[in-house]
């Protein structure tokens, strides 16, 4: 770190990269007030700002004290602000913010930026991967159905349940971002966030509370800056071996239908890892679809004989998936307990709180009480591990309402964006106390800052049943890319999709492409959609099956090699779906690729995402790719090859140490 | 006014009503710094400002200077701006503004309010007629198509064409509003501004640059504040007196259609007051529809033997009318002109700037420049009314782009909300200096600050031939309600409606309920729509022309009444269709009302604006009023009364001098 402060101008850089660039003409930190409004339906937020006050701190003194450099911003003659300057052990710069006034709760800050600079991350990001040129907020909410104003689907979504979303609504939001500097750079709030990319000459990051610090170093290549990164944020621990032993079918309706889909899809040669039961715990029917039980224990009567079959499937191979969120359903027993214990998230004035999930009301399991963290664990080890589940989708965590009241006394705001990690934390602690950290599988949509040493896997959420690039299968790509960048190393998503409105059907041809796309992710698991019925599902047909049983030998193949890239992920923060420009940093084009990733080292996957196509074009970096089903070998640049049904467009590296496994895929 | 200074509190009152609480601790006015983006497409724009600074003005020094109070407000430390308060010679409270640092761009000025105030006006305003709870952008635009979010026309709208606007989107914004405590408020600008009424204690008037001044008076009664703020804007002149004599039909076609509609309305029995024939000047076909060919002048091809007819017309009582705006045809003999005189806008280099209107382009004729506006109110002399027209549509004036280059040195941005303004002016000049001012009509939707004394009618722009609130029938009340408060009495709409895209076509009903409608206002105008063959039209079956041959009688019969209250507007500016409480300022749910009006002092109309509806619930404030068509007796509060199609629910004071006039409309 080197701080100079000449004629005024005040100019702070770390490992040769100019970071802030601050002088009275032209300040680059901001304070002032707002006042915020949340507007919540369903886990979509209608967020408006009135900022009343935008101060720009021009004058500033600093000053050396011990290990740190504290410069003091003031404002109309007053210290408003300190930043306390340090290089951490591991020399990581380190920007902490002490507000000396503590009216203000906004606070803006420019990072100094070049023009053709690029950035990338915030979480997980459905649309944009390269995010120069647009603002994103960072506010955890449902991602949105569409997710464009301009399509049809959005409009509807938002008229009918103001739910259309926009390109920059995630589950998964974090006020960390990555630039093609190699350079990371965090700003460490749980507040609402919006960092802005469409300056040329800043990122200017906003935040709705004064952060408690900005984080920032630079790396030589993007492999060690995400080894840097989780090294801050933390890694997800190995996949439990069984999960590359095939798919995880999506399955509902009760045990006989769960054991006959086995049986069925078992015989048709599918290789069947597990079965996901998101129904385990019963069923609510609601105009949205089939909607679940949320009482998070074995629901005796559509799931009869579940607690021997459960252990019959695991010795046959075929591990049992359930579901639970931190929510419980209103008047049920585990929301009775909770009630009665002072468990739930109140109103301000400490009566009943509940929220609306679509026709049916929940308590919010208060996470900032330790007691309800340790009964809520309880409620997982007990109900479902010592149950026999080896794995659940840990759904929500978005819909903290920001007028709740909570256990440790911070507002609601504050903690909305944390309730990710915090339900994350939740479920890991109960694995691991339950000895079963390298066995049991969970995955969550929703994410934030931390999230990456206590959530296991992600899934990208609720995509459309759909072709649409911001809400369909192609939008699953860029969310693992910024999120693996992030140290999510581990991403998958529902195989064909899931959110089946407005008009939307799962076509065979999605289903398909969806599964080619899966059988080249750490993970493979279907889901029906919330209208299973509207759906083309895997056992649809003969030809579906035989399909889908031709991409879990595939995927079962590449075990050895997806099982080393977990294992990288684990121990480095090495993403398993990596961008282009992980390994190949001087390929210009490779920055803009979103579309595209590596799996691992050395397969280069083009999934294709767009309907009746069956030529690709797909753009290779500098190096000798083969195709993996013509056998041709590419040596970069933009090309084209045949990709019908089941031939995605996928490519090894000929220089792969695994090239004798890599080249037997086509003869799968 | 009194200003009181006590305990660092300024309190500024002006007839008992108390405008400006300012205090360190609440400051009430603000400057700032932000950067605005104007994206326009076919007068259809983009807005977004990127506020770098919005600074408190906590400190202040008063200071008395002859005539004037000077209160300056002082920012870190710095005096910023000054606020000259005055009363003028009409007793009016004027503070004027100085910016005393060049740099701010940004000013928010607080207007102390109460929580229970109604506020109206801001220009032509479609949606809201009281606009307390939301904020009204003020930016001269196209209107919108559909103008409702929710709307799937406006979807439509919006992704076809950027075109479907939102609640506040209007051809004629003014910064200007009228309170229920019977003030109005004004800011002089012409620059980017946005009122918000979002506030319990205070309206924020935010513009885009430092003001010349803020003006403000009070009154005793509504009726003597309309006569103050058209003291201040100016007054319409009265209306030629042919216009009551029947409606004006809008064809288009050439001298043959046109003579034959005529001919064949008058048989049927339709009182003709005036034939309007946009295309006398030839058209163009687009995409759109029909269009109009810019150059202004007579085209004989279209219209053969016009030069004779036209006087032949006006000698058998009908008058001819045509089209102008202030944007000339590219490559046209007028924009060849304009461009060799060096009259047209340039881009800032000087280089052609041409505006696309959708599949054509036009040159901006620059009205800054003094001589090009008499060389354009020559073409209206010479071309137009030389020519024998007796009144035009003039249209449009809201597509001034803000990156244009303009003969007075003034930025574009500045100059965009004045446009409309200054294409009043020119027209209203080559009128006056014809001699023909009590004899030629006019009418523009666009409009601005100071059109009242220019533009002698105003229509209500481009409505969607359909029965949505937002952009149909309905819309138009609020728009001559709103626009009537700001002194423009005469106001009318296309009978049926204009826009015919995106499926909507207009129907018989919409049509007659329309012209019923029509009847009770000061200006009957048929239009035939951008896609005459989609619509309904006037002669499109016999009952249509009997239905308007009924109604423009009943117009006709007005004609004294009329003419009583269009000079009612002349004189005193008190607007011919009135809001409720124009006359019963103690009825409270008379301030709410929007889609009713009075017409005239003893007219009440409720029009039937929705489809299907035979039966109109009617809200009458507390007097005798006398349901026109079945002369039953209504004291006030919510009726019913029927309302079938011939029987727009009308209803006259039983206390009106004109008693015996208006008994007679059910005879008709």
């Amino acid at each position: 770190m080197d701080i100079s402060n000449n004629e005024s101008a005040l100019i702070i850089t770390h490992k040769n990269r100019t970071i802030f660039k601050h002088s009275a003409q032209n300040p680059s930190l901001f304070l002032g007030v707002g006042e915020a409004n949340y507007d919540m339906y369903r886990g979509n937020f209608d967020i408006t700002d009135y900022v009343t006050e935008r101060l720009p701190l021009r004058q500033y003194t600093v000053e050396e004290t011990g290990d740190k450099t504290v410069i003091t911003f003031n404002f109309d003659g007053q210290p408003a602000i300190k930043m306390l300057l340090s290089e951490t052990a591991e020399s990581r710069l380190k920007a902490e913010f002490e507000a000396l006034d503590p009216k203000y709760n906004r606070f803006w800050f420019r990072v100094a930026a070049t023009e053709d600079e690029k950035v990338y991350g915030c979480g997980e990001q459905l649309t944009y991967f390269n995010l120069r040129g647009k603002n994103f907020p960072l506010w955890s909410s449902e991602p949105g159905v569409g997710r464009n104003k301009d399509s049809y689907v959005t409009w509807l979504a938002d008229t009918k349940d103001k739910a259309g979303g926009d390109y920059y609504n995630t589950n998964y939001p974090q006020p960390t971002f990555v630039s093609d500097k190699k350079y990371f750079c965090h700003l460490e709030t749980t507040a609402y966030a919006d960092f802005d990319f469409t300056n040329d000459e800043f990122h200017e990051l906003q935040c709705w509370n004064i952060p408690e610090y900005l984080l920032l170093d630079a790396e030589e290549s993007f492999p060690s800056l995400v080894e840097n990164i989780t090294g801050v944020f933390g890694r997800q621990p190995e996949l439990p071996d069984w999960v590359t032993n095939g798919v995880i079918l999506g399955i509902q309706g009760g045990t006989e239908i769960t054991l006959e889909k086995i049986e069925a899809a078992k015989a048709a040669g599918v290789e069947v890892a597990g079965a996901w039961c998101q129904d385990w715990q019963g069923i609510k029917m609601t105009s949205f679809g089939k909607r679940l039980q949320w009482d998070w224990q074995w629901n005796k009567e559509l799931y009869p004989e579940l607690d021997t079959k459960i252990h019959q499937l695991k010795e046959e191979g075929v591990r049992f998936l359930g579901y639970i969120n931190p929510y419980v359903l209103e008047d049920f027993p585990l929301y009775n307990e909770a009630a009665e214990k002072g468990y739930l998230a109140t109103k301000q004035d400490g009566s009943k709180y509940v929220v609306d999930f679509g026709e049916f009301y929940c308590g919010v399991v208060d996470f900032t009480n330790p007691d309800a963290c340790e009964w809520y664990k309880g409620v997982i080890k007990t109900n479902m591990i010592d149950f026999g589940l080896d794995g659940w989708m840990g759904d929500f965590g978005e819909y903290l309402p920001t007028d709740c009241s909570l256990s440790n006394g911070v507002s609601a705001e504050i903690e909305h964006n944390k309730w990710p990690y915090r339900w994350a934390k939740v479920q890991h602690e109960a694995i691991e106390e339950a000895g079963k950290t390298d066995d049991i599988l969970f995955f969550m949509r929703a994410g934030g800052t931390g999230i990456q040493g206590n959530c296991h896997t992600l899934w990208g959420g609720d995509q459309l049943v759909d072709w649409c690039i911001d809400d369909g299968l192609a939008s699953v790509i860029p969310a693992a890319l910024s999120s693996g960048l992030m140290g999510n190393g581990i991403h998958h998503s529902d195989i064909g999709g899931y959110t089946t409105l407005h008009g939307c059907k799962r076509s065979k041809e999605l289903f398909q492409r969806w599964a080619e796309m899966a059988a080249f992710t750490p993970i493979m698991r279907s889901h029906e959609g919330n209208r299973p019925g509207d759906n083309h599902q895997f056992d649809t047909d003969a030809e579906t099956l035989a399909h889908l049983a031709r991409m879990t030998k595939i995927f079962k193949h590449l075990k050895p090699y997806i099982k080393a890239a977990s294992k990288e992920n684990s121990e480095r923060g090495m993403p398993v779906q990596r961008p282009l420009f992980m390994h190949y940093e001087n390929d210009t084009e490779a920055y803009e690729i979103k579309f595209q990733y590596l799996f691992g080292r050395d397969l280069l996957v083009a999934p294709v995402y767009n309907q009746g196509e069956e030529v690709k074009k797909v753009y290779l970096p500098e190096d000798e790719w083969v195709h993996v089903w013509s056998g041709k070998t590419f040596t970069g640049g933009w090309i084209e090859v045949d990709a019908p049904i089941g031939q995605p467009a996928v490519f090894y590296r000929k220089a792969s140490k695994d090239v004798e496994l890599l080249s037997q895929i086509a003869a799968i």
